[in-house]
């Protein structure tokens, strides 16, 4: 009964936007591999605008078998060809309604391939994998000499071999290596305290043998020493196959609506999101299920090259093998001048290739690729895609004289606005949040607590090539809890960008206009905010609280200041820490700090500003 | 002055045909990386029709980092991204005129893709690699009681690391092991006799050493003994990264001709023809450079699914570690009849996943899957591609009740006729001919000389899922020189479909008229024809010699029949051997034998029929 009234008022008030297609009456049940008969379907309303694929409430069946397939390029993924459960090409206003159902995954599939839709909504389901992407090894017994541990490893749930003395885990039609692995704690369902000591090195040899039925013993290639017995050892693959199937892409799409749909595992990202204008997810849901502790393979949710607005709010993205949220663009290199405004640019990131950087009509800038600084803008008049790696970009105006540095170029018309707001983001591998986008961003309200930072603003040219500084980052009222428990150094904050021994501080500072205010940091290592290259920076109204979640850690400053100016530090509160340390380069300039408690400012910075 | 005569008279010659474009003029010029300006002029002409593209004779280079780039699916081949150097679609009465140039690939490309393309002529010009698909190792010392043996290695021309005990070559962007792996003989530049013997067994671990610069060591593994010194070990690599890039690729055309064309090395095929109709090969040259021993990484040529005439005259194919040519359809597994005149078909060889099967309008017939013979015919109404591996047939009609076996379809439209003349096979791995086709085939006057089959009429829907019963087969005054020196049991003509052991016999024979007249063979192992389950078979006039070129074998018969009908044996002549058998099983019915010399036939046999 519950069931039907549920949908009925989930149709009902849909009404109003087109028309509501029962996917039972389209061969779409629970129970069943429902793959073949939904492509069908959803081609058949391609060009018919409003409709609602409405699914009554139950546990509905995926197989890879006969699904729709196409090579993608996927951004931060490893492209291929894909094969879909909703190809989503083309539609406009369309509402994908679960009414609580379960999407149950069986072999590689992306859930959702959404591409070229103007106006989408996905809306109560939960999405899973019958297999998971990773798999949880728990150690039953360590040798902390001998280096040597055995794992309890279920037969059934992640199957595998030993071949050669490697532990292969036969994952959906590959045999995936261990790969990239870390260790997390039960008892908090999150990385354990300096995880990195427990991991496996990837290029050390080890030798992996079987010592009984759902058991592995691992001798060798631990850093520092096995995991500790009662912990679990995730283990996640290799690119270029461990990063196949994200549950949500989303490319070159409009208002994309997200409600109150969870992910329990992807072979990526819960969502990456790709040149699409306003994205807003509201109660969106990563998290692991009662079987595993870790939920996607990689970040909870990802946007390059985006526009308009994207609103989070009220959402939860936990258990994640990489960030909750990752807003950018991308700097591209320019291979060679080829003349007639002419650019032959080299995606040099290999998880940027077939990235569509730009289209004609977009303002782009020309870079430094040294200093990472703006040198000339003007507007891409076409663009021809040569490969997934190089295209031609022809420019409407190029300098008079070409600058003799390395160049890149970056797209300014596609950076979005972000709203962060009322989020919990706990329990994953590495940050939080990162965002590089040159819009307005909102961070307020969240409860945040992962193991590496917990906001990085950070924009590369030469590793991720992750674009846009920002302009107006605002920060306030957010909880950090525990932030940096990967336990080498890490902050609430960073803001700076990522040089590599080749490049250098230019003219101006690179980022601006950061306000970090009002925040509560329950801390148990005394770091707050850590700053290069920013111009007007305010930390101010924000109270450290001393947590003992984790051992204390005495060593760097709370606030760190690195060739910024225009910053100011006041009012600033810091309860039973040993005071805490702020510091600053001398080619920072402007700084006020008052009216703090609980702080000390460098001997210089003092006299000199305060 | 000679380059420009020939050039003169070349252009002088297709005036008629249309616009000549010099490449000289679009920035296509000997000595630097042509690619990107190749790309852009073909695009150019795409909608023009009746276009020359003249290449003054030169050497031309083509680099993948600029080229073109798509998901391909290529029959034969492992599918994925190519990059394209002539990337030709659409086009209509396009000629590529080489003058004799040579047009040298640097990098994983398919120097031609042609698709959708009606009247095409390629002409005189070479294609080859400036690093090869495979490596040549030199056996310079050996020990056959350690089955050890020391090779002689380019590190230049063969770049390669030892990672793990394992010979990793460097090669265009990939680590490729030894994988497949033959030894060859400098002195016949042809597979050493009897190679198998000495080759690297890929499931037996080896121990591979570097003793010096460009020198390799490798322990163990080897079948039976390491090769001789003065031998090259040739190593191929693995699936699916060894077939990559065929040299030309041709699918879904019209009238196509090539003409003077050499191949000298190919990560794949020569050529490779999928769903074309016409096609013509004139003087086309498949052979090895002074610098290799090694041609093409597989077939010289390869035709699928293809309609109307394959002619192929006055061709040279050596040095392959494939067949000459194969001429097949293809047999694809139906997974499940949906109702409603729907058939889920499955493409069961992993090298034909991504096929175009057929089109609406094309004639299908439905067979059983155990005894390879036909069930019902009807015609493609709807076909809808799912993914790589499956398709949706919707058919005209079904049988009123589905047989109740394993069903396959073919597709009965798409087979083309073959005339195979004048040409020269030898020095290469495996057969001379392939053929399996309803069409009329005529092979003769041709110089055929492989280690294995001469000509092989097989079909089998097991294995490769190789198509085409034959219906109308002369083969006539052939020249057969030492067939079958790779020295297990092989015939000149061998003609019988390929079952497993859930396949048997049906009621009817699978091959059809099939006359082997007036050919001679020089043969040091006294074979000439196998057949199998064929109704209607001629062997007359024809002459065996014996070779002292190869150890001579007394094994197996000259002519053996088994559940043939209808064959006559007559006039044949043997010198040189101690009486050639003949011999049939019991289930052979109308055999005639007379007036042959040289042959005995078994003693029933005589009796009954001669």
């Amino acid at each position: 009964m519950k069931t039907l009234i549920t949908c009925t008022i989930a149709l009902g008030a849909l009404v109003a936007e087109g028309r509501i297609v029962n996917v039972a009456e389209h061969g779409i049940v629970p129970g069943q591999d429902g793959t073949y008969a939904l492509n069908s379907l959803i081609k058949s309303i391609e060009n018919e605008p409003g409709v609602t694929l409405s699914f009554p409430k139950g546990d509905y069946e995926f197989h890879a078998e006969n699904a729709l397939e196409m090579h993608r390029a996927v951004a931060n993924h490893d492209n291929g060809l894909k094969r879909m459960v909703f190809p989503l090409f083309n539609h406009r206003n369309i509402t994908i309604e679960g009414n609580g159902s379960m999407f149950m995954m069986h072999g590689r599939v992306v859930p959702f391939t959404i591409e070229r839709v103007e106006g989408i909504t996905l809306r109560n389901f939960s999405i899973d994998w019958a297999q998971s992407f990773h798999a949880e090894l728990k150690c039953i017994e360590r040798d902390v000499e001998k280096k040597a541990a055995v794992f309890e490893l279920d037969e059934k749930r992640y199957p595998h071999k030993i071949k050669n003395g490697q532990l292969l885990f036969d994952r959906m039609g590959q045999e995936d290596p261990i790969g990239s692995n870390m260790v997390w704690d039960p008892e908090t369902r999150a990385p354990i305290y300096d995880t990195d000591r427990y991991a496996l090195n990837s290029w050390k040899p080890i030798k992996v043998s079987k010592p009984g039925k759902n058991r592995i013993k691992i001798e060798g290639g631990f850093k520092k020493e096995p995991p500790p017995v009662g912990t679990i050892l995730v283990a996640h693959g290799v690119h270029p196959t461990s990063r196949l199937c994200p549950a949500i892409h989303v490319t070159n799409s409009k208002d994309l609506k997200i409600e109150n749909v969870v992910v329990h595992d992807a072979g990526g990202m819960g969502l990456i999101v790709e040149r699409t204008e306003n994205i807003t997810l509201d109660g969106m849901k990563v998290t692991s299920t009662e079987e595993r502790i870790v939920s996607t393979r990689a970040d909870a949710t990802h946007y390059i090259g985006c526009k308009g607005l994207i609103k989070v709010e009220n959402c939860v993205f936990e258990h994640m093998l990489d960030d909750a949220i990752n807003v950018h663009g991308a700097y591209v290199p320019v291979a060679e001048y080829l003349g007639n405004k002419e650019l032959l640019c080299n995606i040099s990131h290999f998880q940027q290739w077939g990235l569509t950087f730009g289209e004609p009509g977009d303002k782009v800038c020309l870079m430094s690729r040294l200093t990472v600084l703006p040198l000339f803008e003007t507007t891409i008049e076409d663009i021809r895609i040569l490969n997934e790696h190089r295209f031609v970009l022809t420019l409407k105006e190029v300098p008079e004289v070409m600058p003799n540095v390395p160049l890149s170029v970056e797209n300014l018309t596609w950076y979005p606005d972000l709203v962060f707001r009322k989020n919990i983001v706990r329990e994953n591998r590495a940050r939080s949040i990162l965002v590089t986008t040159k819009g307005k961003v909102l961070i307020e309200d969240n409860h945040l607590s992962s193991q590496m930072h917990g906001i990085l603003i950070e924009g590369d040219n030469n590793k991720w090539y992750e674009s846009g500084a920002v302009e107006d980052v605002v920060i306030r009222n957010n909880e950090f809890v525990n932030i940096g428990f990967a336990c080498d150094n890490r902050y609430p904050l960073l803001a700076s960008p990522l040089f590599n021994d080749t490049q250098h501080m230019g003219e101006g500072r690179y980022h601006r206009n950061i306000k970090f205010i009002d925040n509560t940091i329950r801390s148990f290592n005394g770091h707050m905010v850590e700053a290069r290259s920013c111009e007007g920076l305010t930390i101010s109204g924000n109270k450290m609280v001393f947590s003992t979640d984790y051992p204390a850690i005495e060593e760097g400053e709370a606030i760190k200041l690195d060739y910024c100016s225009n910053v100011s530090i006041v009012k600033n509160d810091a309860e039973g820490f040993a005071p805490l340390r702020i510091t600053q380069t001398v080619d920072t300039e402007s700084v006020t700090i008052k009216k703090n408690t609980g702080f000390q400012a460098a001997e210089g910075m003092k006299a000199a500003k305060n």
